[in-house]
This record gives C-alpha cells, structure tokens and sequence, in this order.
C-alpha cells in the first residue's frame, strides 16, 4: 500500500491546508477505505469562511468532507459483510451510543453522534479514511463512485420527501433551487409527485430545474410579497400544493411557504435560517398547515442505492466541476463563488483510473 | 309544544339580547331539539367583546352558543337513526359540501363549512334549535347532558392530543390552565401519557388542574425566560416531554413550548395568538421538533361519549358555574371576568326538570 | 336530445339484454351524462355467467358497468362545480350515509354505499346515466375520456399501493398479471419502487407485464410449492420484496405471497378468493408481515387525474379492444374468452365522434 | 462477592436441573447482574417438556428465564449510564447486528438477535448474570425488583396494543385471558380503550380478569361456532370491537377475533398455532380487517417504566406464586399445571432480602 495520504485540513477559519496524515488502522468493527469521489458541501464551504456553523466551532485542525464514496482495502476483525475490493458509499453520520433514538429508528437525532467535518469530528477529504463498517454500503456494478458521493445530497431529498410525505399526485412547492432543492426535486418526482413548481432568484438556477425535470418555475426577487408569492404559486400549479419544501432558510421564503400551502399540508425546513424567525404560525395553526424540519437523515443508503440502480433518479446532472484532489483548493474557491451546482473531487488521478 | 324561544343574540359589538325567534321547521336531514345545557366558550365572549375574531366578523345578528346537549322533539323526513325523545349532544360544525377534506376524513377543514356562533351561522344559546342529524349523537342513559354540551370542549383537548400523538408513556407539557388546558390535561392522561406537567400565571388556575390529575405544576410569570423555563420543564419531569400542547397562545409561551419540548417529539398549538409569531424555528427545525396546529376537530363525538359512557374521563369538574337561559347575560359577565372555569347555561328551568 | 338510451341489461344468470330505457332526470344534487367510454371489468362478466359474487345476487334486472366516463348533459338545481358540456370521469361508490366510515374518510368501507352494477345498484353501461355530482370529476382537457375510464381500475391499484404503502425504494411482487396486476405495476412504479417481478401462469399475460415496465416475470404452473416459488422471487430480485400484492385470489398464491415478503413487510389482498383459505399464519405472524386486504378504493380520482394529466401514469396499453355499445355482447364475450386485457366500450359512434 | 452461581438448566427435554456455575465477567459494554425476581414463561415451561418450540430446538444445555430484574454489581469498561449498585430490570434480546432492522427501530426482526433461553443463547434463571448494558433499564426507587421482571411480559402487552393502534376510546376484544390476555387488558385500558371484552374456556382466568378491568366477561367452550361468538361479543359490546387481540393460538379463536373485528379495524395475532391455519381471509380482506402478528417487542420498557413509576398500570395481582431459586422445579410444575396466573422465582432468599 502505498504512504500517500494526502488531506485538506481547515485549521482554523480561512486556513485550509493539504497536508499528509498517517494511513489509519481499521478497530474491529471499522474498514479502511481508499477515498475516490467526495462532494463539497456548502457547509464545508461555511466552516471555511466563518470557523463555525451555529454551535459547531472549529476549535482543531479538522478534516474536511462527508459526500463520499471509496473501496474497501481492509476490513476490522469483526466485519463480515464487507471485503477488501468491495466499492462503498459512506454514510457520514455514525451513532455512538445505543440510546432511545438509535433504538426507535431515529440515530439521526441521537446526541452524541459521529458526524464526518462537523467539528471536532474528522471528515473523508483525503486518500485514506477509515469509517464503520455498519455505515458504508456496497455499491452495485452499475453505480459509479461519483453517484455514490451524491448518496449524502440525495439522502437530504430523501429524508425531507419522507418527512414531508410526498406521494403518489402531490403537488409540491419547493423553495429554492441549489443542490439541496434539485434533489428535492428528483426525489419528490420519484416519489410520486404529479408537479413541482421550483422557486429561486437565479434565472440560472431554474434553468437547470427545469433540465432536471421541474414542471413549473418561479422567479422570485428579495423584495416580493410573501402572501403574493403564494398567489403565483397557486395560479400556476391551478391548485395550492399540499407541500413545500423550504430549502433556501430565508424568512420571507418560509412565510410564502406556509402561505403557499393547502390546509392540512406540510411544510417542510430543510434550509437553515436565523436562530428566531418571525411567521405567520396563526395562519398555519388554524389551516392546520404542519412544520417540520429535519436534521440531516437516516435510513436512506439503502432506498437511495436501489433508486441509482434502477435508474428511477439520475443525479448526474448535480455534478459541474470535477477536481483532483490536489485542487482541492481551487474547488472550495469554486464553490464559494457560488459557479455550478456540485463539485466533486476524484481522490484518484486519471493515471491510477485503471485501477479501478 | 310551547311557543317560547328565548334566543341568546348578538347584535354587534357589546350589544347581547334576550329576544324571542320562531321554532324552526327541521328540513328533511334535520332534527328540531329542545336545548337543554349550552356552555360559554370564550369565543362567545369574545365576540360580544370585539365583533370579530380574526377575519370572521359580526355583521349581521348572530346567536351565540355551540358547546351544547338537547332533546329531539321532531325528526325530519329523512332521518332513521333517531327519534323523538332522544337526548343527543350536538356536534357544531357541519360540513356543507362533499369536497377533498370531507372526503379523506378531515371535514374542519373544508372551508365552506357551518359552524354554530361564527359569524354569520347561528349558534344554539337558545329553547329550540334545528341541526343535521347527522351531527347529533345520542347520549347512553348514563352520560347528562352538562356533559353532553361538555362534549365540545373536551373534543377539542381529543382533537390536540391525537394531532400530538399523546400515547402510552408520553410525559406531556400543557401551556396553560384553562378550560383548553384542563381538557388536554384530562385526555392526556386518559391516552396513556405518563406524566403531565401543567403552566398558568394563575395559581387557582394551576389548583384546579392538580385536582383535575396534573402531576407538576409551574408557575410562570410573564417575564420568565422561554429557555430558563424549558429547564424547569425538564428538571421537573426528570427529562423533556415528548409532545408539548401549547394552550395560550402568547408567543413566549410558545417559544418555551420549543425549547423545552425533546427532539422528535412534537408541539401542538391550541391557543390562538397574534398574526405573526417570533419562534426559535432554529431550534425547532435542527431537532425535528414538529409544530403542528389544530383547527376544531373531527371523528371525537363518538370517542368523547365512549369515555364518558365508561367513566374514563371525568368533566363534571370543568363546570363552576350554573345559570339559567334567562341568566345569561350574567353567565357571560362571569365568563368575561375570568371568574372560574367553565360557566354551563341550562335552557331548562328546575320546575321542568322532571319532565325529562 | 335524442331519446335514445341504449342500455346494457343483465336480466338473470346468462341473460344480457341491450335494451331502451328512460332518459333519467337528475336531483337536486346530481348531474345527468352522455356516457362516452365504459371498461368491462371481471365482475361484470362474473355477474353474467353466475348470477352472483359472494352474497350480491342479481335478484331483478340489473344495468351492468362501472368504469365510466361522459359529458355532462344536464345538473341538477344544487350544482356548483359542474356544467353542461363538462367531460368527467365516474367514482362509482356514492355513500349514502354520512356514517362514522364516510365521517373518517373511508367511504368505501360505507355498508349502505351504493355502487354502480352491483346488485341491486345500476351500472352505467348505456346513454344516458345520473349520478352523484359529488362522485363525478372533471377531465383536463389532455386526458380522454378513455383514459378517464380507467381511472377505475387504476384505482383500484392506487388503493392497494397505499395500502401496501409502496415508497421511494420499495421492491414489490405483484402476484398476477392482469388487469388488476398491471394496473398495481404501474402504480406502484409511480410511487417509487424500484424494482417490481411480477407472476403470472400465462406467459403473454407476462410479456404484456414486461411491455409496461415490470423489472421481472416469473412463470409460475399451478403445481409449484409456495415456498419454492418465494425462494425463486429472493433469488430474482436479490432480496426479499418488503410488499406482496396478491391479485390472483388462488390460495397457493397467498402462501406465496406470504413466504415471499421481507420481515416487517405487508401482503395486500386484492384478488378475492374461496370463504375460507389456509396460510402459513404463524410465518407471517412471527416476522410481523401484515395481512391487510382491500375493497374497493376512495380518495383516488382526483390522484389518478394528476398522474393521467402529467403523464406520470400510461393506462392506455390496458385498453386491448374496442366496441360500440351495440356491440356489447360481443365484448362481453371476448372478454369471458380471456382475450386481450381490457375490453372498452365507446357509448359514440363515430359518426358522432366530431361532436365531443 | 460469593461464589455461588446456582443456575435452572434445561440439558434436554424433560431434563431441567439445578446446578453451579462460574460467575461470568462482563466485557467492555456489559453489565454484571446479581439476579433478583424472574418470572417463569410459558415459554420456558414448552422447551423443559417439548424441547423445542418450532424451529429452534434445545440442542446442548441451555439456562432458562427471560423475564427480569436484578442489582449491577460490576460494569464493562465502556459502560457509563449504570454504575454498581443500580436495580435494573433486564430486556432479554439484544441484536447482535447493526442491520436494516436495528437501524429503522425494529431490533425485535433483526434476525441474528440474541435472546435470552432461546436455543442456544442462555437465560438468567441463576444468581449471577452478565447482559449488554445498553439493554439494562434503571429501576426508580417506587419500582420493585417484582415489577421490573413484569416489565417483560407486560412488554408484549404494549407491542400488541401499539401493534394495534389501541387509542381513546377503542372497543378492544382479547380472546384468551392467561398472562398475556391480562397484560393485553391492562395496556388497552391505560392506552385509553372505553370498553374490554375477554373471552377464555376457564371461569377462574375470566373472574381473574374482571378484577383486573374487564368490562364484559365471555365464557367460550371449545365447541362454539365462531360466527356466533362474534355475534355475542358484538351484543355485550353494543358494537363491534374496532380491535381484537388474539392470545390463545386457537384456530377457531382466531376465526372468531376476524368475524368479530369492525370493518376497517385490527386483528392482532400474539397467541402461537399451528404452522398452517384456516381463516375466513375473504371476509377480512373485503371489510379491510388488518391482520398483524408481533413477535416480542421493541422499545417498551422505558415506557413500561413510566407507567409502573406513575402507577398507571399495576401488574402486581399478575403473580400468584413465588419461589425461592432452590425450588425452581417445584416453580415450573406449578406452572405447567397451570395453577394461578404467574410464577416468579426470587433469587434472593429472605435471609438475604435485608441487602438489597
């Protein structure tokens, strides 16, 4: 095995370093894995420029990334389901403790988990990363690396559609158009969703909704009414949507959002705002109009494997711009500039691609 | 049968009268009662306070009252599951079209539907009073009729615990004590919840709901911080509640509701609040804390009977307050002073009782 | 209008009739149709040849048909949200109760519903039919009124689905192929499953399966042990499908269903079968795989028009043959014959085609 | 600490014996038990006289008892929830893998569990026992040793109700009144159900359950028709029950629970029969009569905790007979004879009763 084990580190706000770190040692019930694809997320962005993400602090040098996928080249003593060779993608979230969540399904909500690049937890930006084996699931054959480092954004879509309930001929209103509400938007097409009208203030952005397969587009500008959005909202759809999907956390977006939605619908908070926020609850209390948020998800790699598999959601179209890890820099600047939707960064050169 | 029917009017805005209306003909899906108890919501008083309630306002003379119990005296051509002489509670609102809501089950929502006392439908503070067979329920020779018009709130407290999910285990949070709270409180104990800890400013208030079952009493004043009062909740109980029904609707108190409520759990709002609400939707949203509102009810006639029926659910101590028809301007100045709990009217005069 | 009302009459046991009949008038609450396209369904034909299913007896003649589409001739004086001229589409289960069953949204569960050709209630196999304005829906102009009778049947798979509670991911064995198993295929693709092997004894049935997006077939002979044929449907998809839709009725089909389901799963019944039948029942109980069955469908129509208008949902691969309503014998007996998948009758002929 | 670990071993059928054994050290995530209350299930009393109980079959000595509670006296290295000292109440199956099952909130599936006395995992009918802590719940001070080994079978009770959807209200029907019919009455009634029925061949269980909270008694004899069983229990009910919960196993008791059952309600299986039974499927699948098996539980004892803490449920009168652990045979012949209701072996002897 070879000694590289190249690594983007943020040490502190605004310095983000490569560096070589030692290959890890798989414990028991851990795998090592050879990293090929990892997605940059927003909040690997945010913690770059601001050392922080609400509570979460950077307080030490932490390995940055968590959409990734690798192969298996050792397994701890005690796995059996996996093998060294074996093409994984990693859930990046591991529950530490058995408690009350972990036991009734919810291990998303337990406490004290493990969460790859949310401080002080390490992520899976580097060569060599070693990670629960519970947590990584083999890829088929016909799903690429890439894919399988869009699992951690498709699993948001996934996590939020079932929160939000979408099913067969609903009408969904998903505000905002970035990565997170272009899966939305895949996902609540594959769930049954018969149209989904797609808000954002980038003409660019709903272009490439409506490439991936929006139904309706809704260019709003910062200063619109929230009550006259919803208006819009229902003259298009011919109906109000028995859900939103708020993923751009700005206030005057989730108040269209309850606006926008029929009595005894849902709307679901998947983009994160201010710490208060100030909407009309009145109105959504007596149309019995449910929030919800959600924080990250669970019990999604599987589903979302079957779906890459059967070919019934193409995430393809998410990734624009493609790095090596060596310009893992470059892509964070990339990102920051807010150019493309997703970027993803081959841990493997072109040279070693015959490897594979 | 007599001609009296003395009716409970609101003109307008503080103008209530006592005036005599003809006996109505019940159509061929209807049943003409002869009232018997009829309580005082505070939605009564409100009206005859303010002439409004949000957007509904009154404009034209309105009867008040639609917490009620009464004999079928006439049933019209169509109507086979009841008969003269059966005692019935009255359930007030009555969907009148056969749309999407009424169709899945959830008919409080269909936006077109009759409602005793909001304006402009009539309510039933009066001797004699028409309504759709349909939503009379007959009461077992072992449930009177002050429990009868009891009915009516307690369906709202079903209502709340169910959009909760109150269940077996539960430990619950009730944000006031009033006759809202009261009756979350006496419904969550009867679905299984474990322990309840009840809020109020008002120290009589909170006695009478430790009489009613509560298990914990907070005091809170109007200064108290949401977040040091969430602590309390938790330090009390020994762990935060699952689910919080929020019954005042003052927004610190919902914000508390929040904080305190444990992840995954859920808050219900019950008490209706200003337009616009400043929550730590944050806080909310990351811990999949669900805010879930509730409008009236539906399906709880039969259940509320069945658990008064079986002595499960005692009501009899919501009603501090006994008047007569002819009394009740007093019974709605004793409700306006926040005197007791709830105030029951008895259309019957004790010189006929015994005809019942 | 014409007096022509041309009706499909099943007088007893293998007496079918075309024969005039009255124009109906509408009441107050009901519209009158020009009948368009009307599907044969199986229990039509079983009506024909027996005379009964279970305990419905053909007692006096009965008007055969329940998959209807018309346009809308004549409303009645309480009609809002229908006109003449309108094309709608016809749910043939009208509850004429407003019974705890309708009250709670499970209309069809409605012991005094009337349903279309189910004796003693007439079908709409004819010109001119009424019906309840509530139960008819207005077509989009880009769905037919083929399509629109369709919606029946294809009902009838949405209902299972839900019941089964097909979601994003779900592989699903669909136990028979036809037009009830096509119909759960499509339905249950639209919903979210991945993968779906579906049975069947006929090898074109199978391939006609194919044509419409099943991932496998599996051949099954009337001799093949339960256990087997549920170790074969494991080994095609690669894991045990969490959902069984038995469509068949035949007993050794049910075992299969329930030896084949994952732990936790749920088998449907929609296939009816003999009185009583004989299951591994402990199997299923020990792994907690859920026996629900189905009868009938509500709440679909408005869902099914959503997939037909966004073409989510292609039911016109169903439709095998076509007839006019003066050719209805013979499409009954194509239909008794096996023939094809889904027989359907045109009420027009095509001289009056340009008329629509 | 002592060095006596006397232990009830089964070495095969018929061959139960009493016998030392070493104290067990706990590993890193496990616990050290001194036992102190363990019931005897009819369970362990099937394997001393059959040797097996389906699949899983007594095939090296295997120690019995699952049902209990006792003192830590040593923890793993890993454990910090519990510390020596704390009286816990011990749930017998711990999933040994982190599966589909586990991580979705249904361990009890997961198909590797282990379980305590089920061939060949060991049981904790001894003195001393080591389990995984995280499957060791702390036991309040007003909680007995007694009660937290009720918490087992009072676990199926509560799986069986939930499995159920037991709510405000339900009219609940158990067939079958020994331990698991009286845990079943208990958890219906504090779920909130207005009304039990329960059915038994024996008079004294019957009486047994009158003083435990059954509304209506119904005495069946092995030659009753189904039909009219169901018959009369919706004459004593004044309705049809919306649940029935099924505890015998018999076929003609399970006939009865579906005849029985309202349209649209639940059959709960928890009693176990023969491999292949013969039920009246048409009649429950086309009243949309659900049938749902359990196995075990998962998640009930902090709940069972609860509700023993806040005397919700008393499980006390459930024990007719105790044992020290020096007459456990003499435990198990009471119970196969099936005298009283519930044994519970005592590991402590009374001399020793002032340690704990």
């Amino acid at each position: 095995m070879d000694k590289d084990n190249l690594t983007v580190v943020l040490h502190s706000k605004g310095d983000l370093r490569l560096e070589q770190r030692p290959i890890p040692e798989p414990g028991p019930n851990e795998v090592l894995l050879q990293m090929h694809s990892v997605g940059i997320c927003g909040s690997d962005v945010h913690y770059w420029q601001n050392g922080r993400i609400g509570d979460f602090v950077v307080k030490q040098p932490m390995v940055l990334g968590h959409e990734a996928s690798g192969r298996v080249v050792k397994v701890g003593s005690a796995v059996t389901h996996l093998k060294a060779g074996d093409r994984v993608a990693v859930e990046p979230g591991v529950p530490r403790e058995v408690d009350e969540f972990f036991k009734s399904g919810h291990y998303n909500l337990s406490p004290s988990i493990f969460f790859c690049a949310t401080p002080p937890d390490d992520g899976n930006l580097c060569r060599y990363y070693k990670h629960s084996a519970n947590f990584c699931y083999k890829l088929p054959d016909n799903v690429t690396y890439e894919e399988g480092a869009l699992i951690e954004p498709l699993s948001v879509g996934i996590h939020a559609c079932r929160r939000a309930g979408v099913t067969l001929g609903s009408s969904v209103f998903v505000c905002g158009a970035g990565p997170i509400g272009l899966v939305s938007l895949l996902v609540a097409k594959a769930m049954g969703a018969s149209q989904v009208i797609i808000s954002d203030l980038s003409s660019d952005r709903l272009a490439k909704a409506k490439e991936m397969g929006a139904d309706f587009l809704l260019h709003v500008k910062k200063e619109d009414e929230p009550k006259e959005m919803a208006k819009k909202v229902e003259g298009m759809l011919g109906c109000m949507p028995q859900i939103s999907i708020e993923c751009s956390g700005v206030q005057s977006s989730i108040q269209t959002a309850i606006y926008a939605t029929r009595s005894g619908g849902v709307v679901v908070l998947v983009g994160l705002g201010a710490e208060m926020t100030t909407i009309p609850l009145l109105n959504a209390a007596v149309r019995e109009v449910d929030i919800r948020g959600v924080f990250r998800y669970c019990n999604t790699w599987p589903v979302a494997i079957s779906m890459l598999a059967s070919k019934k959601v193409d995430v393809k179209p998410l990734v624009t711009h493609r790095f090596s890890l060596e310009q893992a820099v470059e892509a964070f600047e990339t990102t920051r500039q807010g150019l493309g939707v997703k970027m993803c960064i081959c841990g493997r050169t072109a040279a070693l691609g015959t490897l594979w």
